[in-house]
């Protein structure tokens, strides 16, 4: 039987990410490929804890069907906890409990994107999220960066050009792939762009609570007080990602239409999940809890820093994230990034190409993005230092 | 801020069953419109002791992200279990993990079908799957029953109409909502079509293992040996729902696809249940507790008839399943069947009518559905009168 498949699929690949992934299984590699939270971050001993106190004292809640916009003890837990700082969860707001924040990226497409509406995205960004959107029949609209900020007139023209863009995907802390976190003034502008062109924001943030550096900026969502907004909040990334759950903040009449969707899709996210996940957030201390994360990614992002200083070529360029998990690094023009990254991967070294971060990932692309967090400080010394071995070879034969 | 949705959620409403669930939660109200398993059946014990041999022991393993085709142990064993009477698993089939059956159902129609594409369902057929199908811009083509079985006249016809449908979808074991049997001249002349016709068929067997009377029938897949079959294997009638487990089984390219699917849709199952379900697979009597749950079943399913044979109006007809929770009703044309449902509702006996289950939900319907996993013997006994009092009530006003 020769099956025909939707078109829709025909632009989403298997992500190039875990095609490298899976040369990593490979217990030889470093991998710097990945974007898992470190495992010594993860609150094992309470997780258990409470696991156990629910499946004995009330099995059946976590058991039986629940229902789609997700365990009201965790709604209330989690908009407590997303509220601590800032107010992101307004009044005429409301929640949805998704299976993590990628089920987010689907249903906003799925619920306001027909074949061939356009999304605009940072150029690079999120490649989960990227494939989302095309997997629905948008089409992506990149917006690159200029010194170290989004490119605020390439946005201002693509929110004019036609077709009308639907929403806007942007990451404002310590983005994926590039750790780089948008400025206090450039997300009033952005707000105010989407204002003025009626055309919605889909704020993901998964890392904004791994700042180590510097002081928070206010979200996006926070600043909103025209229900523009839809917050991608995850619990990924500083509890544990296996659990897959994220929360949805957004304007009612967008989270009902999303309920709509998850119940068509998955009918609720596991129960037992939410549950551990609500008694974690009400009866532990969640920012001591963060503030130890920060201090261990903090730990190894400058260990990072200070071995690429030390080993690496000074014609190659990268940034220098405040929080997440994410370098992105930039080799010269003369250097090419896929012959590099295919060395580095037969001396055993993990890294992920560029242009899979890119709206279209035929483009030239000289970047690619090193992830600290799951390796240990010994990998890391030694994956950094065959890369740089790599870049001396490359740009001295270059030269 | 005015939202403007995507045509493709247009069709899809928020369930009838749902909305009836919601009145559902006033204790004072008997329900018999839920699909919920019945919670003594829930291994509860086992599940409890597995999932603290798991955090104790290898706690990383489910916290951290995972591989999206699911968790290789629950794949060996689900495919040990679902082959242990049948082949469903052939030599080119592949599984894949996801969470709940309704998410197989989602990714057939976003795989296989472009906006404006044809469905076969059966007439009525599961609520949740045709929404699923209509979310992604699939239009839905139902055959009607005809003395108890599917009408292979109709679906020949509905198979050669333009366009030409992308796959059927059928539940042949105690359908939802009819409780009806495919049987097995049925099921190979329906293979045989879809041989013919080059049409996939999505076999949903979520009920399959709770038959209570008479013998087994082959699977349509297990019939197969031309890759037209995806079938939907699941955990959440014979383990628990909440955990949101299932299997789809189907030729390699296939699953493939899905596994994109998932990919961008919410990258992993949740891995806590998957290893929960992979060891109770592993290391308990499953037939044993199917055994035992068929028996619960089989007891509540027969007093439920016993009463409606005593309560009902002899001119109101229905069916008697032999497995899985549902009883269809069907009054005689006289009498309106959403008075009926609403007179029901206001004397606190909540069932879902049948038009609910239907391709357009606004066609004519006499029919109801009734669920008696849920209820405890004695709400069955006590809400069947009512329902008893109503038609006599409503059959005498109508002749």
């Amino acid at each position: 039987m020769e099956y025909q498949f939707a078109k829709r699929m025909s632009n989403v690949k298997a992500s190039a990410i875990r095609e490298i992934l899976k040369a990593t299984s490979d217990p030889k590699m470093i991998s710097f490929a990945g974007g898992n939270p470190s495992a010594e971050a993860f609150p094992v001993e309470e997780i258990e804890k409470i696991s156990a106190d629910i499946l004995t004292n009330e099995p059946i809640s976590v058991l039986q069907y629940g229902i789609t916009e997700g365990d009201q003890e965790l709604i209330q837990a989690a908009t407590h906890f997303f509220n601590r700082h800032e107010q992101v969860m307004k009044a005429d707001d409301q929640m949805i409990i998704t299976s993590g924040s990628q089920q987010i990226m689907e249903f906003a497409a799925k619920i306001l994107c027909n074949e061939g509406d356009v999304v605009i995205c940072e150029n690079p960004s999120f490649l989960g999220a990227l494939n989302a959107f095309k997997s629905l029949g948008a089409v992506l609209r990149g917006i690159e960066y200029k010194n170290g900020q989004l490119d605020l007139e390439a946005l201002k023209q693509a929110l004019q050009m036609e077709p009308k863009p639907k929403f806007m995907y942007l990451i404002p802390n310590f983005q994926n792939p590039t750790g780089m976190t948008m400025s206090l003034e450039v997300r009033k502008e952005i707000l105010k762009l989407a204002k003025d062109n009626g055309v919605l924001i889909l704020e993901d943030n998964p890392y904004g609570d791994l700042r180590f550096e510097g002081e928070a900026i206010p979200s996006i969502k926070s600043l909103d007080e025209d229900g523009l907004v839809i917050y991608a909040a995850s619990l990924s990334k500083i509890i544990a990602p296996g659990m897959r759950v994220a929360c949805c903040i957004a304007p009612k009449a967008i989270i009902q239409k999303m309920t709509v969707a998850k119940q068509a899709s998955d009918v609720h996210s596991n129960l037992w999940a939410q549950k551990v996940m609500a008694r974690y957030l009400q009866n532990y201390d969640m920012d001591a809890h963060i503030e130890r994360i920060r201090m261990i990614y903090k730990q190894k992002c400058h260990l990072m820093l200070d071995e690429m200083k030390k080993h690496f070529h000074p014609d190659v360029q990268y940034t220098i994230p405040t929080g997440g998990m994410f370098i992105w690094v930039t080799l010269p023009e003369s250097v090419d990034m896929l012959t590099f990254v295919k060395k580095a991967l037969e001396k055993n070294v993990a890294v992920v190409p560029g242009n899979a971060f890119l709206d279209d990932d035929t483009k030239e692309c000289h970047s690619f993005r090193m992830n600290y967090s799951t390796p240990t400080n010994e990998k890391i010394k030694e994956g950094v230092k065959i890369l740089g071995e790599i870049t001396y070879e490359m740009l001295s034969i270059s030269s």
